[in-house]
């Protein structure tokens, strides 16, 4: 099922309706994951509660997200709630239910920025640009792969070959954009960010049961960044640091063509042998 | 003011009262920073609450703490409520308030592991060994720095200088322990992940206003490897991404002396030029 022409089909999908304090969404066919929705989708529909509250202030400076539980097809509902406001930060406190159980909680701060000093400190990777790799076939994948244009330039599971050997590490580097095209924003951003198969997949070569339990997201982009950046591809950089007994961590950084950091973040990982 | 001979000072700072669902504790003069508490005691009594949570399961997995506003010195509140508990994991949201005002929230999640493929994809960095490196003199800094014995291996703004130099980059590499000596635990191993002078600061080569928005934290580290470690100094890294418009990113790693990743953080830092 495809949006149809009018809307794409990532904001039919973080479309919310607002009525008494509580935002009613609905699960997205097209992106859906192996068991529930895809986690980036769902990073998007709890910021954009947060971005649609008629008490917003500011822009998104930091989301984490935890996923508490699968979310069923169907309606949810967000309540999203601004904790503190600040002259220049807000925080929020974000809850999505299903029958009154809560399936995912969040935190996020909103902030009005203004111009001062401002330096990179991480570069960008040296890359080939998008147009010298193909496409990532997207047979075979959860559904919401075929919603993104991926590049994979490094680190992806061998999965069509026998008992393939492990790699040495789980990194991985890939361009992503909508496909089709839509112009980039905090909310695809957020979930961009969750687009990267689990480390213990790209670490062991093969599919294993895995699920993100806490994602953090980190926005160094702001409205005139995407303004000026319209719908182009977004390189995504992510690596794990250690496999313990059940959970692991991914940090992951997203950067502009031009080798900016659009966004960093983290998570935690469940997986299982 | 140290605390008596009978409690360690941060197990006093830390220590909470429960009564009819809430925990009361109050800010400890010995970790007060240069405006309000150091935020790293402040992770350790919101993680504390859920630790001594009379519903609590399992062990830390992740926290994420948003610093919403100073708290003032004094008794306050903390209500810790687990949002949903599954067979293994459980998540919970927390706030912190003083006089009704919501001045922290957080949320963390708790979960039983159970021994499987495990690895690590970073290695430590290589350093020389605390013992071969002098203890930071505390002389001058913010009172919660002498609860610490620090040892800077790299990246330490150079404050006696005048207009010194900008550094290169913001890495600090430091060995830390408490002081006195305490057992490691997921408490005092989470203040300890926030006990990195702030990114701008090494940057800049100089002390300018910084104040951290929202801090995550995860736990590599077990009470297995707690109760192997004891006392034993922790391994410090930290480095900023990108400083952009009145916020940077920092993310650190904690490593055990033989070479583990105890815990792996990020935080999103306020600074004003």
């Amino acid at each position: 099922m495809k949006s149809n022409d009018s809307i794409h089909q990532f904001d039919e999908a973080i479309t919310l309706t607002y009525d008494d304090g509580v935002f009613t969404g609905k699960t997205s066919a097209p992106y859906a994951n192996m068991v529930g929705p895809f986690g980036g989708v769902i990073a998007a529909q709890l910021l954009n509660a947060v971005m649609e509250h008629p008490k917003r202030q500011g822009e998104p400076i930091s989301i984490t997200i935890n996923y508490a539980a699968p979310i069923k097809d169907g309606e949810f509902t967000i309540k999203a709630t601004p904790a503190r406001t600040n002259r220049s930060t807000q925080h929020w406190v974000i809850e999505l239910s299903q029958d009154d159980d809560i399936l995912a909680t969040a935190t996020a701060v909103t902030a009005s920025r203004r111009e001062t000093w401002s330096a990179p400190d991480l570069e960008a990777p040296t890359v080939p640009s998008p147009n010298q790799i193909p496409s990532l076939p997207t047979t075979g994948l959860p559904d919401w792969v075929s919603n993104y244009d991926i590049k994979l330039i490094r680190g992806f599971p061998d999965i069509l070959a026998e008992n393939p050997p492990e790699n040495e590490d789980s990194e991985t580097v890939q361009w992503i954009e909508d496909h089709p095209k839509r112009p980039l924003d905090a909310l695809s951003l957020a979930s961009m960010s969750d687009a990267f198969f689990p480390r213990v997949f790209i670490r062991r070569n093969k599919m294993l049961p895995a699920s993100t339990v806490s994602l953090t997201i980190y926005f160094h982009a702001d409205e005139a960044t995407f303004a000026n950046y319209g719908a182009q591809a977004v390189l995504g950089h992510a690596r794990a640091l250690r496999f313990y007994n059940g959970y692991f961590d991914q940090t992951a950084e997203m950067w502009s063509q031009d080798g900016k950091l659009l966004a960093s973040s983290t998570q935690i990982v469940y997986y299982r042998d």
